[in-house]
């Protein structure tokens, strides 16, 4: 086995093209820190290898000096998500995702972008949060038919805790900084989430629907039959 | 007026007599950082001008300590609270004591006793937290009942936001110690109750039964027309 | 029963419009984290069902753009709230508001305006911090007459245990995020008012002057008798 | 349908029975704050409903307590679990669970009871940190067998992430509270797996082997087709 | 100059004897994590030198081992303070020391056996907390007589700052672990007086009545005219 | 003794002109969060009185607006300060004013303008910093004739201590939150100044040199006879 | 020996001039927190006297400044420093510098730039984290090679652990602030690096480049006979 | 290479024989979550394969249980260090260890203990810390013959920042939990620490004086040309 094969070595950066056999994906770029140059220039490698590219956390300002270049990138403003689709992606199964309040709804939509970039079938539930519990109620039926459910909250954060009460499905609980005073930018919910008493919720970071969406769609494809 | 007469030196401690007309209520001993002898003499000084006393966070040392001089002290173990009633306590409206697990019961026995010791009628809603949320809507037409709601709960602590998203009551939510890891002892249920987006909820200090007791007497009261 | 009619589903939100008989009061609108055409569409829904409304922290950019659809609604600037007034609101009771200083004085209004919405008179005591405590004792006979009292004080949040201590009256603490350095944006007042050992106060989160204003006015009204 | 037959009120608690059927699986008694003649009730409860019960975080003298009254229940010393079997558990698929020290088999135990109560086969992989990395290496291809993985990690927590990065399986991270000074008693290894980049690992709480047992069990079912 | 001259080289520890003269005051010892051995060897030399020795955080059982080979020696019990006294120590000007509870007593002890041993007069006022203003501004003109006031608290703390603004000279605040839940041993109360808008009030660590003992007698001292 | 006098109610404001005859000190006004109109207002209370004002915390555009209306302001642009001088301030004594680096000289501008408003002569030590401790010894004699010492230091804030350490004057620290990353905006600095060993030392909020300058004038004051 | 020789009093400003001979390395200059003037002074000394000089954290405006003054001065921008070359420097031995992302490569810069400056050789490895672990394997053994490696990571900041537990050398970790929600900009990178079980790593603060790569040149030049 | 041959199963656990090799050390035991009997094992083997162990954070009773096995190891009290010695350690160079006090020493010890087993000689210099800068500056002369310095210090920690001015050699610092208050059990030290200013320290864990001393053995061996 020839290790050199196994990634691409563009200067500042290192592709692990390898990865779609490893682990059955290929990388996300991470946009938040990199220069425009830089961006470009790992697109660029993608389109030419002809394998499907996710960016996350990528502003219009970078879409823009990406698009230039290649111009079969797309850009999803609320989910602030690069992709460049080269061979079309097969959806199967179904991944429930759930927020708290309309503020929770970039970061659900980073989730949903995700989840379907990785081949799973997406249901979304808006605006569902505990303070007005009918809400809930009223969709719990339709949210047991997934096979993963992911749950975004700000401020308390219960609705994760709630949810995963109510169900038979594994649940992704997302804190998101929506909230201020003592929320301290997600912790509040954060630490309401790791420390729920309802059986069969997991957690990912703060504001992290890329990580949710993963997870989610992950679990999803290998119970639908991948 | 003389300042003088309104409260009593007795050395190492000045008991604030007046309060009763002030306050409408006399002074609470916290118990946990005083001597026995401390404690004794602050009892006789109540036992001698026939004022009903309360001494929160008392051990069954200490109570042993105080029995043994004023022997009509009593003890309730669960709350950890000793009582001298010289008069008796006429109760009215009422208060609901909600707690989200087993765990909660010695917080909520403090807030119970608490809030019968001044003067209003308590109902106990043990073991509903969320969990298992049918636990909780079996009750809450019983709850909705009282002038004022208290809420224990430790780990995530959300049940105080749910009861609150369900009443037309002021509800008043006491996060507890109870969890472990990340509960910080406590302070994963206080950040969530502060940064409830339920209306009509107010918060105390972690394990702060007496509080919540204290407070929900004096608006249950006001509301049962004192 | 059905549950269908319980609330409005716009979408990509869920007003809770049953709320007005469960809860006794319309579902508050947070502003913060909506974009115009969601607060518009929002707006447009309780204009047109008769309504009464009240969405906080809303920026003039928000209110601007709302006024042009609904030109019937208001904006508070200091406590940055707009509402929409349908049918005259009874007001009854008394709420007073302390504040510590005159940075407190946006969050006061906040609670202001939300006890007046939600059919409360408020009276306001503003600037009569500890730092100079005559402004404090001159106006503490005053403040008594109240039956509910909000205190708001940023830096060492000392000012609501002081009034605590001085009155026979339910007191809601609010923490605000006035101060610097170790203030640590409002977690220094917040402790303090959580850790007061004074006989009656309940706390909200930092700068929550809305939740202060709702629990305060709730509170008022069943015993000024609703 | 009727509610009262949901679940089972013996007084200070309300057991959850009809979860069997919501959740498919049984209520867990989260023994640390209970008291001996509690557990003894509840436990008897389930014994006389013929129902599996699993109870964690659980003393040897509470299990001495219970055991006197039910001889049927088992102690697993080192996960501190009691569990009473009244009916065969039939295991499918598999989870693999992996430490980074010794100091992390007992969490590792607690996940590995109560994932094979659940329903799961367990392979253990422990003391396989990165410190030395070859013992990793040369356990991974069997690791990557397993539907789910858990992997336990205290200090630096770093193994998740790892391990996360080689293999296409979701992966749940316990972060333990081993180790001392800036390790904040697992808030350490919990930062660490909360803000791992590696895509497909989710996280519980500090010390949580409990929860990732059973999210682990369930998710294996889903896959293996329960 | 000779540096050798400038401090006693014992081994273990090296004694600051030139400190008399360039501090003006002796070198204290901090016996919480000395050996018995370690502390009855430093004591010996302070012995022989002729020079008074303060010990402080001294448990009874260090007091008693010391007091075995050098018999002068006294235990100041509530202040956990060991004296070795071998010259008079001449008292001038006058500290007042005052406390929020009986709690804070041991703290306070500690500063006003402190500030005696290093020259100055002290006056106590003890459990004058806020809670019953009255209890405070009945001793405040007494107070006000002192050159230095020393106020200690635990809980919210706001002693400290109430009596700053009632006075014209220099307050030292310390913060006392009393308390619980958030207090966070000691951290409320240090933030409420970190952040005091009360001008002339200096704070010192939690629970260090030694630090404003020091300090307090050294400005006492100045003004009394040393 | 008529309470109406002691304060000037002036809206939104109330003036405690009385606590010149208390404290011996005007009151400071706190600029930052107040608004332009208030300032004037209150300035030109002040101005009418004919009582000297500081004002603290200024911005260049607030001095501005006061300045059109009072043209007799001076405004300290590095310690972010405005006076109103109505008679001349008598200086004695001597506070010194040592800094670690240059980057806290505006905190230590705003206590050497403090200190001189509030009648102290004052001497600076500016850059003195331990990592180069040549420049502290060469200083050291110097700032030993001080009445008061104030010291100014952020990153590691282990200045204070070394000075405290080296002479017989109370010393005022001051933590700044000059630094980046794990100083934590000061916090570093506060924790390294309050757990100093060093004994005569004294702690204020962060960055608040107009506290540390008020004390130490008033320190100084009374030792330089008053 | 006159110490007044030691440093240069330029007024704001005391530097270090002897330092070169006493720690074999001249002073650096922090430019964050310094005024364009304070700077060209500063530069301009180190320019008369033909000194080397270098300047971290500087802005780009800050470098157009002085470079008008003082025209031979470079700026690097990446990792934000100035540098004054007046003698060659000779670089002797090998520094390796890794970095777990892309978005660390401005701290790696500063790190190169200054070990660099002060007299070793630069090797990096940027790009090479752990979510593709061949990265790293494939260019160990050229890491090893160096006298020092420095390793810098955000997020989970686990590399620099991984790197440790496969080389013989000593490894500086620096944990970097790039990530988002609860890796607290920083400090989750931090504690994993400060809790890392591998042995033979230190640890300097986030993002400090500049001392990683100061301490790691003064390592490698006494490894490489300085 | 076959990868089997790396390490050695013991089941629970695996050492990392190989190490030597990759390492140049041996795999260190970390004690302290482990019980008797998996410690006896471990020495066991390593006693088998006549290679040098080292135990950390050993109790006597987990020593006196190893001793009965294998009489060769030996414990070294204050540094809580078992060792077992196989064939002789040759010492080369020479590292230096300060303490600022008394109560350091036990970890001081532990580092000592370790870069001797590593293969170092060690100078100690013991209660050196600034409150008594004289102590400090007496030994500077001496403390700077050596390859590497570890400063530890608790409370403020300010001796490694002030040690690291003064000396040309890497420093290591190790931050102690001794202290009290806001000393948050190391947290104040470690903070000073990493943030000093002084050019050329590194810092590691609280308390982790094991890991000061292998990385000074290590750096002070490659000096000392190993």
């Amino acid at each position: 086995m020839k290790r050199k094969e196994k990634y691409l070595d563009i200067g500042f950066a290192k592709l692990d093209i390898e990865r779609q056999k490893r682990k059955k994906a290929v990388e996300t770029i991470y946009c938040e820190s990199k220069t425009d140059e830089q961006l470009i220039e790992i697109f660029k490698k993608f389109d030419e290898l002809k394998i499907n590219a996710i960016g996350t956390r990528a502003s219009k300002k970078q879409y823009d000096a990406v698009k230039k270049v290649i111009p079969e990138v797309e850009y999803h403003k609320e989910g602030k998500i690069i992709t460049l689709i080269k061979k079309e992606i097969k959806k199967i199964g179904q991944v429930a995702i759930c927020t708290g309040g309309t503020g929770d709804i970039p970061m659900a939509e980073e989730a949903a972008i995700t989840a379907e970039f990785f081949g799973s079938n997406v249901k979304k539930y808006y605006d569902i949060g505990i303070a007005g519990i009918n809400r809930l109620l009223d969709n719990i039926d339709k949210i047991r038919e997934a096979n993963v459910i992911i749950v975004l909250a700000g401020m308390e954060g219960a609705l994760a805790g709630i949810i995963t009460g109510l169900v038979d499905v594994p649940v992704i609980a997302v804190p998101t900084s929506i909230g201020y005073g003592s929320s301290f930018k997600g912790l509040s919910a954060l630490l309401t989430m790791l420390n729920s008493c309802a059986e069969g919720m997991m957690v990912v970071n703060i504001d992290n629907g890329f990580g949710a969406g993963y997870s989610a769609s992950q679990i999803n494809r290998k119970i639908a039959k991948e």
